[in-house]
């Protein structure tokens, strides 16, 4: 079995160190852009072989796990290249765009498009690791336009890493990530920037700083060229889930300056309810 | 030694079993206005012995860590039954006030204003861990208004549990305080609360959530009669925070909304840094 993995960082190449696991006799091709990502990812053993577009003729999978912005221009050529029993997947953080994009594509029955909610805040072929996706939800876009014996393909790899499968329509998916994942990504960096733009004038502020603060800024820590174009692309559904935050911290603003003591125990005592849901979440324990 | 806890939750509770270990040979008691939470600190053996402010008069050290409304109204009545060699200790996380309180009282000597910046989501007796505090900063203000012995004892303690100690006026606490803890759990708290409401209509949304939203969220699970206190008492630098946190927002969802790409990468870029930022910071591993 050749696999190729288009991108080789955190979610691609830890989709390629589970899937050599379950299938050791698998080739495992890398391509990327970065010709050092390539190196490293040889060196690490995530990958077994440099590959090229030329190669992606042999695949019978291909991962492709790029930046969004790349991936609406990259997964159209690829689609263009492999056979007609590969089947194509993507990783992307948006789905409505990519849909859109391949609609028309003659090998649109080759694409599977996917959003497996599993990350780290570290970049790069040395962030991959193992059992990343195990226990996770993997959103399926579309899985009507896949053919059915790719459908099969895709969804026994996706069985081995362990991961929980969810099918919606790309605008629901949209719609839902701003808030669950587009949303937390702002209002951490947005929580980074005040601190530090603080923190100019005051060293001693981040010596004050504990693990509360950690957590809720450690989204900040995100790579830019990864969401810059999530953001871009999901742009409707980001800004409206962030006037929606943005109102909220208003309101409570109002509360405080109010002495709405009251108020302000109401909010909190109402959102502590976000314990159970998040029982509901499996955990990096990385 | 006769040690006292008065709020044996997380902060107190978490103390009492790390003083225990270093001083075998001392008398925790347990204070608590809730009745449940001392007969539990006494099951889990984080107290020796159940007590009244009446026992206080035999008390070698005295920890108050109840909500900061309560904290000014009761450290006072502390401080008037102690005895001359007691030292009493605060762990509130608002110093200006307290100190105010406490500034004409004929025993402002016996007292040190204390900031462990430690702490989990978790609160009451059950939540209490051992070695919460190492590692950790501990903020000391107006050290020079406490007794030099009791400052001694008191400091003692301090290293044992293995904290980092900084000293800095009650209103540069405040100040710093509302940016790196304060703000971070308004932030939280307003995340869960707006994704929440999503889901009231949307129930398959937190299928979706990632480990990514659960860190950013996870201080919403605090307390609310902790923190409502707290918001009130540092009113003025929290909505300071809390207005250029919601400024910030608004400048970065305008980039989105004119799809200024560079801008947004910028902004994500240069917060970035809060990884080497972060780095000196200590984390809960628990």
């Amino acid at each position: 079995m050749n696999i190729f993995i288009i991108g080789i960082g955190l979610i691609g190449g830890s989709m390629a160190k589970d899937i050599k696991i379950h299938n050791p006799d698998a080739t495992i091709y890398g391509i990327d852009i970065n010709e050092s990502h390539v190196n490293e990812a040889l060196e690490l053993q995530v990958i077994d072989k440099k590959a090229t577009y030329n190669d992606l003729s042999i695949a019978d999978i291909v991962i492709v796990s790029v930046p969004v912005d790349i991936m609406v221009l990259e997964l159209p050529k690829v689609l263009d290249i492999v056979n007609d029993d590969a089947v194509v997947l993507d990783a992307g953080s948006t789905k409505s765009l990519l849909c859109k994009v391949v609609a028309e594509h003659p090998k649109r029955r080759n694409f599977l498009a996917c959003h497996p909610i599993a990350g780290t805040e570290f970049s790069g072929p040395s962030a991959a690791i193992n059992n990343l996706f195990r226990g996770k939800a993997n959103i399926i876009c579309e899985i009507e336009k896949t053919a059915f014996k790719l459908q099969e393909k895709a969804l026994a790899i996706f069985q081995q890493l362990g991961m929980r499968i969810r099918y919606m329509n790309p605008e629901a998916h949209d719609k839902h990530i701003a808030y669950v994942s587009h949303l937390s990504h702002i209002s951490s960096f947005m929580l980074g920037k005040t601190v530090i733009e603080k923190e100019k004038n005051e060293r001693d502020i981040f010596d004050m700083a504990g693990s509360g603060f950690e957590s809720t800024v450690r989204l900040a820590k995100s790579s830019p060229a990864m969401w810059t174009p999530i953001f871009n692309q999901n742009k409707e559904k980001v800004v409206e889930a962030l006037e929606e935050y943005i109102q909220n911290l208003e309101s409570f603003k109002k509360m405080i300056v109010e002495d709405d003591s009251d108020g302000i125990y109401d909010e909190m005592n109402n959102t502590n309810r976000i314990k159970e849901i998040l029982n509901g979440i499996p955990l990096n324990k990385k």
